[in-house]
């Protein structure tokens, strides 16, 4: 048995590999099979991470496994899909039972955490990187998309923004801070938890969502694309993190909310009539501006002035200038 | 926009791309939405291919998209699915406008012929490779696993083993031969034909199959393993193209037979009463050996003597010492 097939080995022997709800047949032949409820559709989405371009190379494999799937299954929670399983491509440049043991355990917790289920994968040799494909099921007809924000709706997000792009120079040693500050944003930069019952909770309410990848403006420039609509953007606010603020101060990590990427919290339109009961029910958003007629994403501050920056969406880092 | 962005539309465009059957909403959303009907499974499989170890570096890249669509989706066609659609991940060094243009023409030229539709996926910047995960469909209990063989069964394959190890000097270059010979050989390494007919000709009558990717012999164990039965292969029955015959000899093309890889044609154990049944239906395949009560894969010759190599099963080529 070749060091990669005994890789396989070791993932089928994962926690999250065992059968279950929704997985009829996991890891070990040609296919998974995977079944759904009558009335319900299945979510699907694909997401690259490169070695130098998504993480660091040194990136230490726990905190790695744990980041990935969270990234990937964040899509899951923006569509409004409940969670049901994973594959996971590892291209490796060599075998280290080490680096496996730490992965593999970092990738259990979060599949733990959002009820994800390894279904198959394929191990290759080459430059380290990861693709995972997560999938959820949702009934029919209730999908989150992009492309339904109406005129009047209100533009929310589903948690505080900026940490992970606040975290960015410390977790590439550019910058140092105490452990106050420096333990929240490395935790939110590493370990993202997909709001999956916030996504869960918007099925028929919001009118439009996304999860914030890119950064908030640069997303908010999707809704309003998809959707034919104006979004406005109220710069006080924005949610942000005491320890961003003391990182950065206060104009900065408004910078870092409004630009910075991998927040993955979710970001949707809200009919207004909607908020009410969306707050009874236990959810918690903070709504930072408004859809209108028009096109494109302005930001204002607390006098209505516009101040819209000409900052670009987030880079990953090895492709900044 | 960003080149990588510019990429993202570009494989949008694509007429793979299109919404149909099954797919309720394709690529632009957070997820893709798939749809099954009543009674249905999904059969789910992932497979990477890295530059310099699963084809060579400069690969011509419609040959590339093509034959990378094709090894994925024969693990579909081996579980006996219909085809639904698949992600596409594509790590890439560098914006090429004539890599993609060729690559697409592939990846599309294969995606009508296997009738699978592009219903998502992720494009990053690093080292070349792919990342495919396929999706099928097919009815509730009807896959067709590794694990099913019985002592009886006829082990069968469904084409000819071997040309694609036999075509792998012509690709690096290492050998050269006369069209001919080497036409379909290329042919067979840079377009294997996914057999979903035959797969879905077998649901309720093979005991188990599979797709032959790291040889037969190696495949064989897998079902001899996973079904707990033994294999017998008979060298003489081996089907091997004329083609590989004038390249290599026939002790050489059998051996290429049991122990090259890539071959993406069905493995599979009948019971002799479904032979007759499935040759009317039109269904071509070969009768290679029998399974039988044991362990393990036999090789034996016409005057049923042991002549079980110790060859393994293929490396990938850029493992191989």
């Amino acid at each position: 048995m070749g060091e990669f097939e005994l890789i396989r080995h070791y993932f089928a022997a994962a926690s999250c590999a065992r059968a279950g709800d929704g997985v009829a047949l996991g890891i070990g032949d040609d296919c998974a099979l995977l079944a759904l409820a009558p009335g319900e559709q299945m979510a699907v989405s694909t997401d690259t991470l490169v070695a130098g371009v998504h993480f660091p190379q040194g990136a230490d494999p726990l905190l790695l496994g744990q980041r990935a799937l969270a990234v990937a299954a964040s899509d899951l929670a923006a569509m409004g899909a409940s969670p049901l399983g994973f594959t996971l491509a590892l291209t490796l440049p060599s075998f280290s039972a080490q680096w496996l043991q730490g992965f593999a355990t970092g990738l259990d917790a979060m599949a733990e955490r959002c009820g994800l289920r390894l279904v198959g994968g394929d191990t290759t040799r080459g430059p380290l990187s990861l693709t995972l494909t997560v999938f959820g099921h949702l009934p029919h007809g209730l999908a989150l998309t992009r492309s339904g924000a109406r005129p009047g709706d209100l533009l929310c997000v589903g948690g505080r923004l900026g940490d992970a792009a606040g975290a960015l120079p410390l977790v590439l040693g550019q910058r140092h801070a105490e452990p106050a500050v420096a333990g929240p944003l490395l935790a939110h930069y590493w370990s993202p938890l997909p709001q999956f019952a916030l996504g869960q909770a918007l099925r028929g309410r919001a009118s439009a969502a996304l999860d914030i990848s890119d950064g908030l403006l640069a997303d908010c420039g999707h809704i309003a694309r998809a959707s034919k609509v104006a979004l406005r953007v109220e710069r006080e606010r924005l949610p942000v993190s005491n320890a961003l603020q003391s990182l950065l101060g206060l104009e900065q990590a408004w910078s870092a909310a409004l630009s910075g990427g991998d927040d993955y919290v979710l970001a949707f339109t809200l009919p207004p009539e909607e908020e009410t009961t969306l707050r009874a029910q236990g959810a918690v958003f903070f709504v930072i501006g408004q859809a209108s007629v028009g096109e494109g994403v302005t930001l204002v501050d607390r006098h209505g002035q516009d101040i819209t920056p000409t900052i670009r969406g987030y880079q990953h880092f090895a492709e900044t200038p």
